[in-house]
């Protein structure tokens, strides 16, 4: 079945400790769909960009089987651009920029090949934009939604009326104190199941991931890895590998969403180990495999 | 099989945001020891009291069958006492005071009955009262050791000459990173496995514990909790419960010590839910088990 996601797509520059780069590919939608694309089924990108956007980038996307049907080039406009620095060996992320130009007045509209589409990532986005696309969508199987601080900040409201129309919220540990205003992420999880979703999975960087429903509790392990070379997109390669194998294998039950955030974890580890999607042009499926049977192995007990 | 505890043995003033103990049963001889008696082996533990230590709580250690003939009273001695004060909803702790009293020139020797003990824990103490130990120990078969960053940074030389004794070293994940130099954990358990002990145990809080070999990585979450009450000694009980479990199955295997993680974790949960060790008083065996399965199922996929 197919996937489709909704992110950003922008040109990034990010320095950390050893390196610099200027204008790569980056963007919430980008890493969801290029995580999801390892999954073999249909991939379809709603995005916008501005004529500046390189077309090696939309062909590489194009190489990896994402639709761009979805994705908007505004003529004479500027792609969004994110600058970041990376700091104390990671621990500490600064946004040094941050233009959103075409990004500013987009509201996407679903191209009609799109609608039907059953599995829904709506990476972060203004809350408001991600409810447009829900209304959008004709026949909804999964609706994941993630988000942020600065939505939890400046546009509760909105977020809660999204928050009551999604099947799974995917955040951060720290959005997710935020979110409640709690100081136990148990608790926070639990008030957000309140809140609509049947299911919250949070983030929790180095530390994994954990899944939270009425009824069951999954924790996952980040993938151990001795080298991080830019953790940009994590968040959302994790969420969008999850999607592509979901979507996969056609089925949402708990058992299928613990193997889709193992997968995501995985995916998000080859995602450090590179800047921009570099290091997942190279990916083989049976090293996804293996790093998955790796964490299999890590956990059993 | 028996297990041999040497460690603190306190009394605790803790403050949290809801409540004030003073003078409460602590230290990391008694978390461990207490752990460590869940299992049904003896139990012996090593330490230092004074006159002052409330008799009431020698009578609680021994109703636990601690073997106490190894814990030293000090003629006219003070205690050793330890305050502390958890703020920001227990993400930050600050030590009030740390008075040694008795322990600053507490020399341990081992009565005979305890020199043949297999297993050996030894919680947190300046590195060279730890060597002692082992060179009194006459038919060790696992030697475990917990430090600090005070001796990482006061005693290096003499904590390396501890390292190359022992077989496993547990220390939380600032501490690992603090021995090595490291801000990566993977790459530090890979550096402290140079320096002598054959298996890293990593305590990462709330984000559970991670074990490293050459050729083994395990990884246990914490059980999730919606209310914490103290966690003073969760990390104790946790390596208590650990050698506890070992030592009742006669077994130091990767299979065996994955399973011991996991019941040291659970043994943790159950302290964090009381002050001191109020909650452990209480614990049944069979709730042990319950939150082991539990575990085991919150892992699965």
């Amino acid at each position: 079945m197919a996937v489709l996601v909704v992110g950003t797509v922008t040109l990034d520059t990010v320095e950390t400790p050893s390196k610099r780069v200027e204008d790569v590919l980056g963007g919430s939608g980008v890493y969801a769909a290029v995580a999801a694309s390892f999954f073999g089924n249909p991939v379809r990108l709603i995005g916008v960009v501005g004529t500046d956007f390189p077309h090696a980038y939309t062909d590489f996307l194009d190489t990896r089987g994402i639709d761009l049907r979805g994705l908007k080039r505004v003529n004479g406009g500027k792609s969004f651009r994110w600058g970041g620095r990376y700091t104390d060996d990671f621990n500490v992320r600064d946004t040094l920029f941050t233009e959103l130009n075409v990004v500013s007045d987009f509201q996407p509209v679903l191209p009609e090949t799109y609608k039907e589409t059953p599995y829904l990532f709506l990476a972060n986005n203004p809350p408001g934009l991600q409810l447009s696309i829900i209304e959008q969508a004709t026949q909804p199987k999964l609706i994941v939604c993630d988000t942020m601080d600065f939505w939890i900040n400046e546009e509760r409201e909105a977020l809660e009326a999204l928050l009551a129309r999604v099947d799974i919220l995917i955040l951060n540990d720290s959005e997710a104190l935020l979110l409640t205003g709690e100081s136990n992420l148990m608790r926070a999880a639990q008030i957000i199941l309140r809140q609509g979703p049947k299911r919250v999975i949070i983030k929790k960087g180095e530390h994994g991931a954990i899944s939270v429903t009425a009824s069951s509790f999954f924790s996952v392990p980040a993938y151990p890895l001795t080298q991080v070379v830019d953790p940009t997109g994590a968040g959302d390669s994790f969420a969008g590998g999850m999607m592509g194998y979901l979507a996969s294998i056609e089925d949402t039950s708990e058992k299928a969403i613990r193997s889709a955030m193992v997968y995501g974890t995985v995916v998000a580890s080859f995602n450090i180990e590179g800047f921009s999607i570099s290091r997942q042009k190279d990916v083989q499926f049976s090293e996804i495999s293996s790093r998955y049977c790796e964490l299999q192995e890590a956990v059993r007990f």
